[in-house]
C-alpha cells in the first residue's frame, strides 16, 4: 500500500505545517491523534503525509482553499491550535499551497 | 536562529519531496549532500526543510516556476533524479505548487 496521500490531478491544495516543538509536550500526543482522525472526516480532506525530525513536517491536501477554512475554523481544531500555540510549539509555519503539477512513481 | 526557510512574502513556490527509500543506498548521501549545496546556489532559491520518518519529505522553496524548471534541468541535477529513479527511491512524489498564504510563529 502506498505511504503517500491519494492526491487527485491537480490543481488541488496543500498545507504545509512545520513545526519546532516545545519542551512541554503534556497532552500533545493525545490531541494530535484526535486532530488527525477529526481531520480525515472534513469535507475535501485528501490524505496526510508526515515526518518528524529536527523539525516536524505534516502535509495535509484538500480540495478547495474553502476545505482548508473551514476545517481551520472548526471549533475542536480551533482548540488544539490555541494549547499549540501557547503550550507545545517553539515554533511553526503554516503554508497554503496550490498544487499546479504533480509527479508520483512507485516501484511494482 | 529559525529553523525554517526563510521565505518572502507570498507569493512564491513550494516543491513537496516525498519518497520512500529502497534498499540500495549506495551513494546515496554523498549525492544528496552535493546536491542540497548546489540546490543553494542556483537563482531563485529560498530555503529547504526536511524531515524523515517511514517517508522522507523536502520542502524546497523558490521564487518562480522558471526557477524550478531550470534546477530540474540542471545537468548534475539530472544525474541524481535518474539515479534516485533507478536505485534508491522505492516511492517518490513531487508536488510543484504555488504558496498564497502563509502564517509563521517564532517564540522570542
Amino acid at each position: 500500500m502506498s505511504k503517500f496521500a491519494k492526491t487527485p490531478k491537480p490543481p488541488y491544495y496543500a498545507v504545509i505545517f512545520t513545526t519546532v516543538k516545545s519542551e512541554d509536550q503534556e497532552g500533545y500526543a493525545e490531541m494530535n491523534a484526535q486532530m488527525f482522525a477529526l481531520a480525515q472526516a472534513q469535507k475535501g480532506y485528501l490524505g496526510i503525509e508526515s515526518a518528524k525530525g529536527e523539525i516536524g513536517i505534516s502535509v495535509t491536501y484538500w480540495e478547495t482553499q474553502e476545505d482548508i477554512a473551514a476545517w481551520k475554523n472548526h471549533a475542536e481544531h480551533q482548540i488544539a491550535q490555541a494549547k499549540g500555540y501557547e503550550k507545545w510549539y517553539q515554533a511553526f509555519a503554516t503554508r497554503v499551497c496550490l498544487v499546479e503539477r504533480d509527479n508520483i512513481f512507485e516501484r511494482e
